[in-house]
């Protein structure tokens, strides 16, 4: 119904996640009438982004320089590392705030029917590092789905060839939540994996 | 958190309606790690457009094409002109399906505190069009706000001059609304504007 080129626009808009065929077309429209400088800014960064942005060649995570401003922090503990999915998840995990060590990233998990083996998630710089870094603990916090816990369950087995300590973290009910509302798997699982309130069991 | 090209995307992105921070980082992330080619196309439609989608010269829609589709549709009536605010009500009018006549598109309404005055809403061209094309209706439909309605008085009073029959859209209760849900000032609007049962009324 509009002319080929805004048919276009809103069809390439709508490959953004979340977007369907009625906020495409409002988005189009917004940039067209209102922000056309929005839109060329946009386009800009699109084109710089795809252009520019790769890989850290330390923990693999999304950016534009060689090394990640993370990877690159020397105040940053060296001796412990964490295991992520996506670099959201760092993100997520840096604003809680009490971690300091260092990350890698897997782009994903092992899945085998979507052909996505061990390769694809940089294991073999994973082990590189494994083995050439001063690393005392490694912790895992791949998601905790099918996938995300048979590909920690292949990195712990990894890293233990290695001597190092693996840790997987903690899941269970979330702070503040309400056990009413929590599903059954999630519950059984903070059940299973009680820890003792007094010393002499897993809690200190 | 992210590297800067990343960020200037996250931003970049939150140009658009409706997108927020965590809504924009989604997007980012999905385009960087899972579709570099539609966020390439995306950069492409984003720049044509801008660089090429302008006004048609008869009805002030938005189009690549010195005259828009529906303008250059021979087939459309040409005693009828609906007058519209935005592109997008074009699209909804054309949906609804039994229009055939042919549109303008003020992108806007009067709005003085705005500093929107006839000039900014094509009001020169709508004259123009009033005078020479062999029109019999004009068909308000503008939207049902104070700006909207002020703007349809306006071009009201301009189209009786050139001795043209004026209409305005109906506003009420929507078909298939409850009255119970409808607010106050449309239920008021619709016993306002009630048409005959039968015939003798402002009801065929």
């Amino acid at each position: 119904m509009f002319s080929p080129l805004i048919e276009e626009l809103i069809g390439a808009l709508r490959c953004l996640p979340g977007v369907g065929p009625k906020s495409a077309q409002r988005m189009a429209m917004y940039l067209l009438e209102k922000d056309r400088d929005a839109a060329g800014q946009l386009a800009r960064a699109l084109e710089q982004s795809i252009e520019r942005v790769g890989r850290c060649s330390q923990c693999r995570t999304l950016t534009e320089q060689e090394i990640c401003a993370l990877c690159g922090n020397t105040r940053r503990d060296e001796k412990s590392l964490c295991v992520v999915e996506t670099p959201a998840d760092v993100l997520a995990i840096e604003q809680a705030g009490n971690y300091h060590g260092r990350y890698f990233v897997l782009h994903g998990h092992l899945s085998p029917i979507d052909g996505i083996g061990p390769g694809d998630l940089g294991m073999d710089l994973l082990e590189r590092r494994l083995s050439s870094e001063p690393l005392q603990e490694l912790i895992v916090a791949t998601n905790p789905t099918v996938e995300g816990e048979a590909t920690a369950q292949f990195i712990a087995e990894r890293a233990r060839a290695h001597g190092i300590v693996v840790s997987r973290i903690a899941h269970g009910v979330p702070i503040g939540g309400e056990l009413e509302y929590i599903d059954g798997g999630t519950l059984a699982h903070a059940f299973n994996s009680r820890t003792a309130f007094f010393s002499g069991g897993r809690e200190s």
